[in-house]
């Protein structure tokens, strides 16, 4: 088996239900990967220690998902050269609006990923991480081939349900 | 003199003509202050020690400006007891909706108390700090007496340029 | 037993709900405090009576929630020197978008020390209370570095429960 | 001539800009009215007797302009039977959005009249003045009509400047 | 009994859960009233004879309210000289900023007395509609005192849930 | 020459120059119109007889533009069985947000066919009315298929300015 | 029976719910239709196969729903002449405000006719449909008048209802 | 030399101004790159052809920047498997809110890795593009981590500008 190449963290356990369909995602296209809680307000050092060690440590994409005032994207691509992916987690009083301008809209300087609010921003999460990754792994872009097909497939024959 | 009781921090240096209000202001108060860029994204390390040692190093209240992705006052917080002070820089594409957002929507446990957008929040930070301080600190009380007294008379005498 | 240093005053007892982690909180660091419904829009007389004499009778922090066109926090700080922190409560139609705008964009002049809205707002006021005494009072720094680490330790915790 | 039975306040001297067309049409309608500075930030104290007296001195409708976190209008409705018009300035960072906000969310109990955004909405402060005095007065009552056809004819030769 | 001066229109008896209130409160305060549906868009004709002859039949104040693109209470605005109080109808899927923002953002020329989205502005509405009779009827201004004497009194004694 | 088949309406003479580009790319089409301001709010009388007899005059489209409370459209809609386009014009405080909302958020019932936001909405209602003429008219139609490959021709050739 | 003359596509059988009422009130108003699934991001070549053909297969209007960033009205409106009318699916996250502007936003050069989010829009297509239709079939345009007769008699007869 | 490995392309040639920062900073990065107007709705067709073919053309990434309801990046993401990188321009009316929403609000499926804004978004998607490069080019990884010394050195000298 090959060594995880994603790693899948988290502000709060409490995010897990939204960030779920990323890890299943993974799987479903055979990458390894792991998942963790580091939180930016509550591990800020933990954090910083990861983010300068990802790379070294043989993870080539990071997913990352928070809600609020969502500073954990942001804080670890300022301390790693990896590609970072945000995932905004849905909030409870303005419905992840906060959390996508707080993991989106950063400076020049230091880019996150940043996919839509929720569980369907997190599957994405796990699709752009396939895509980087397939663009030196011929098996994952196969593998993304397969869903793309799989998932136009499935669109088609919806569309006969709605015939009389 | 005394020492500088508080701090001044921005992201970038192109936010001192929004957080220049906030020197001078404290300045008013007689209040001994210093002023530093640390950039949460292009200076993660020296902004967390900054925060793990602000405390020890003498300073009472911090006020940390920041425009769009906003991470910079929370990070702080999350790595300090010292009260921390949020100003949204007004950004350019959002008027600072987003550096708002990104400030004051902090997760349970690490409290940023947020001003208003731009250079009235700016303003405002430098009376909070103050306010502060003069829990503890009649001089300082003081002087807020006689600013309230300042901008009251200033209003009332305001007024009598729309009398007919 | 020490005086009450900190008052948390709503515009409504319908806030209690959202505002009550502010007072679990406080008495989890072992500050004392009292609570009172005191109405912007109700009783505009006893408001302003309160914020005049909140100083004189030993309050040293205050904290207000209200929601909607939220006038209680800001009204309050005008009559006082004493630090503000105003919750904004989540409302029914706005999800309290109305409650924060209507709090944190005070002119220059007066400022309230803004929190997130609704229950993380009131849990991380009371924070900001504490790290305000906590200037003066390493009892209760003390208490908010024993926080600290109790949430690094849950957060970190919490983490295991992703592994495979 | 007759007593001034509207008053025009708001927040701030810088507000007249914005403030000054509601004025202008009272005295184009004939209705004797005065304006004043009455912070509800800077002069609470004032604020609040005006409101209690307003009505003993006379008036019948008070106009109250404010921005950002505006709390006049709201603020002098509870203080007072009289119909108050709120008037939301157009503020530097949301455009007015938080005054809007901040006026017209009043809780049940205490109701503001609220008005479009800046000028318009203090034109328009001026003609819901004089309706509610048109109740009872036929005098002010035509004026409005007259007013009315005024702006209709202006509407229908103003579209002859598009015929070809 | 007095005639009624005050008339509730809404655009759709779907309106009436959260229009109640207004009818609710002008009993309360001895207001007698009626109501009816009055679409903008289904009864275009109806809607305009009925403006044009509202103040002849003896109606003094008329409350409008209407969700979505809620036109009915600027287009009656536009063809009497009453005034019009708008309530933004809280609608499903922008919880009412769409009714609110067509209410309230007139052009100069029309006013709208727009009242807070949803049942707190529908009972507001009542009370405005109240305080503008109360400028000529000293019999309403005693029950808007009343009243709002018992709404202090009740905020009062809601407080002393709070005690410990 | 054919008789006018669509006509131009706003609410004001101000709203032209959002609005011209309309008439320009009607006439650049060949689809003679005429152009006219009819003001819900200050002319609703000569606007409702418009809606009601505007199919018997002929006309197969109409457009109508207007701004802030924006509710030309929909009622001009509401008496007709016509097609009707709505252009929101960008309002000066809140760019435009409250037109679309005011156009767009019609109730079931009556459709608006709504465009983008200031010219570019002006111009493309401009091409939708052409779409619904050119259903019947092989002419307009051929009209609309020169104008897209023209917009792709030049579309083509502005990226070569990109090559090095 | 007459040929389909619209079509209603939809970008998931998720939608289906919101746009079902497109289909019932096109069959209300006896107008021959089919509906299919044409996902934009899933079959985007069937999507451009079926805008390209769209008007030789006899089709005079599409109706397409979708939800988020919501392509597919706009992408189908780029490769045909046919009126597109475009209906913004209600969101999860942000209630179909991204639906709205994702659809209505378009740059100048192709129109789509924008109708309310979420089940009233679909509703209005339907009849937006009619009234392009109706423009040169009088069957159509009688049956729209018989139903704004039905609407408007509902209407009358739901204020009933709120007699006393 | 090396092929370009990056394709950076745009909705519209207006775009450029916004865009450019894009391309030099792939320059300063020695990342070979072309770029190019490729229009979703002016150039459908050879959207599709050029998404198609793309990877087997030899690019890795895909940098697209769109506004209004921009369609582009997303578009463009259905058709490859590549990573693709959307930049939201800032709109003329509602400052890039809709570019951001149209852009990453993708269904579960597509994703597009969405930077923020206007010209920073830009310089990010160029640094984005590096990133995914570097997980397997060193050289490209070098490159990055020199740009961030270079960023991290600019802000801690700015910060003697600051000096007393």
């Amino acid at each position: 088996m090959r060594n995880s190449e994603v790693i899948i963290v988290m502000g709060s356990i409490s995010d897990w239900d939204q960030m779920k369909g990323a890890s299943d995602l993974l799987s479903e296209l055979n990458i390894p990967h792991v998942r963790r809680v580091i939180s930016a307000h509550r591990m800020p050092t933990e954090m910083l220690t990861f983010a300068d060690t990802a790379k070294n440590e043989g993870y080539k994409v990071i997913i990352a998902g928070a809600g609020g005032a969502a500073h954990l994207p942001g804080m670890i691509a300022a301390s790693t050269t990896l590609p970072v992916i945000g995932v905004p987690i849905k909030s409870s009083a303005l419905s992840g609006m906060d959390s996508l301008l707080s993991i989106v809209q950063m400076p020049a300087g230091v880019p996150v990923a940043t996919m839509a609010i929720g569980p369907a921003g997190a599957k994405n999460a796990a699709l752009m991480a396939a895509r980087i990754l397939a663009v030196n792994d011929t098996q994952v872009n196969d593998a993304l081939i397969a869903f793309q097909q799989k998932q136009h497939d499935l669109a088609v024959e919806s569309s006969e349900r709605l015939y009389d």
